[in-house]
């Protein structure tokens, strides 16, 4: 399979056809494209949506990037990765903040990954994988959408591989925890890497489940939209939800691995911070009310918290 | 000198002294204290100002704390220190968050630090050190006001060591700078750390120095305050004033140092996060108006300008 081209393909058209959806379901505001090349190697198209109907703040980024491998790439990768090496990165990046807060945050990555050392008068050998992942970040978790959330992603999974899902699920619950506040940045989804060809799957299998996780992603927001869009909400729920975007930047700036390389290797600031929402808050020490919404969310914000019943 | 009982007192009476000036010059809102204790030793007192009529939100926080050396510490310094040391730190920390756009953010830090090695049947070497500085973040920047705040902190730095200043302001400069955005995170000030006692300064005339530089705080802060606070402001100037806010958030959460150390060494999370403003915007892009105010200041945060003119 030639697993460059149909990737950089597959990623290149889910940018296309999520935000032509996505457009639809805002109804107010459109994508505008940034087109930016890589001085070392090739380049991206950051499209961003602001101040719609639906959507405050969002970005859907697609880049293709590739040359001599940098030096985080190497000391990220557990296989021995040989200095001279070239590398080819693709990936499809989408963080949508809503404005309102009944709709939850939603936050998807997808990428691909290739090294081949350079050897003179040696046989190159390629490694490739996959990874990413899908999870959501609600202002209010609601038990049904979460259950929802879970179980379409556990229906992506199943289709591939009955270990993926418990495997990601958990995966998911580490990866997006905000130790500092010792709290889930939200209720997970599943996360992914490494997936490379092996005994039981091949790269062709690797590749099919990734595109099926990235067409999962507008049949899953749209239904979470439509549900919870037209939701009347209070004063006091609007600041609850800058605080809880304010946390999301806590995550983002603090331990989010693609950001905080993003930033320090010279990437391109404004597709990388395109994460972060268009207004957060910050208040010192807020709890929130006893046996109200806010509490119940704070409450579930946990690992481990089994939401495929 | 007993330093560690001298310094202790003078950050604890500088904080109730600038608390109290604060809450004068505010007239609206007053501090609440929080006091903390430290599972390995010591404790804090952590004092926050919000929604008042000068500021927005504010903490001025003062901590005393000790016990076996945490591995970072030991990381940190140049120094060699014995694995089973002891420490002791103590220190004051502000940041202020004006509600005006025309009121520039403040930022000062002071402390002390000392280390024992514990080794048996040895003489106890200490080691021990002053750091700190004053830096400011204006959203608009004023010359008038940066000659101001820079002549102020030259003639503190003057009356100790003619050296001081021009050393101090140039690491500020460094210190205080956002990579990512190639910007500075403000005007810069004085930053310094590591003045021990040497052939030229006694511990003494350090600790004098470090409390000339409390001393002026308030009055540095008063003036701008008082020349500033009451000016008028547009929508348009306090939208801005939520993108600079962005980027101070920015600046705390991916490179300060004292953030990411308390987060990652479990810190006491909220006197950490004290540091950030009520509310802070990022909108993607954003390019300010040809030949306005907002695009002066942005041409403005660089390093290496000389303010003391």
């Amino acid at each position: 399979m030639p697993a460059r081209e149909n990737t950089t393909d597959l990623f290149r058209s889910l940018q296309d056809t999520i935000c032509s959806a996505l457009e639809k379901e805002d109804g107010k505001s459109r994508f505008t494209e940034d087109n930016w090349r890589r001085e070392d190697g090739g380049g991206g198209r950051s499209r961003i949506l602001q101040n719609g109907a639906v959507i405050e703040k969002g970005g859907v980024n697609f880049s293709a990037v590739y040359g001599a491998i940098p030096e985080f790439l190497k000391k990220e990768s557990d296989d021995i990765i040989p200095d001279n090496s070239q590398f080819f990165a693709t990936g499809i990046s989408i963080v949508l903040h809503p404005v309102s807060p009944m709709v939850p945050i939603i936050h998807m990555n997808l990428r691909y990954f290739e090294t081949h050392p350079k050897i003179k008068n040696q046989k190159s050998k390629m490694l490739n994988w996959f990874g990413g992942g899908i999870d959501l970040t609600p202002h209010y978790i609601d038990a049904d959408d979460a259950h929802f959330f879970h179980r379409s992603l556990k229906e992506v999974c199943d289709k591939f591989d009955k270990d993926y899902y418990p495997e990601f699920k958990k995966w998911a619950d580490d990866y997006f925890f905000i130790p500092h506040r010792n709290e889930a940045r939200g209720i997970g989804g599943v996360f992914f890497d490494k997936l490379k060809a092996d005994e039981h799957h091949s790269l062709e299998q690797r590749f099919d489940f990734v595109k099926a996780v990235g067409n999962a992603f507008i049949p899953i927001y749209s239904h979470l939209i439509r549900k919870n869009g037209s939701k009347p909400y209070s004063e006091k729920q609007k600041q609850w939800q800058l605080l809880r975007r304010g946390r999301y930047v806590e995550f983002n700036l603090v331990y989010d691995k693609g950001t905080r390389f993003g930033l320090e290797t010279n990437g391109r600031t404004e597709s990388i911070l395109m994460s972060l929402p268009g207004t957060a808050s910050w208040w010192y020490d807020y709890i929130p009310e006893k046996g109200g919404e806010e509490e119940k969310t704070q409450e579930l914000l946990k690992k481990g918290i089994l939401w495929d019943f």
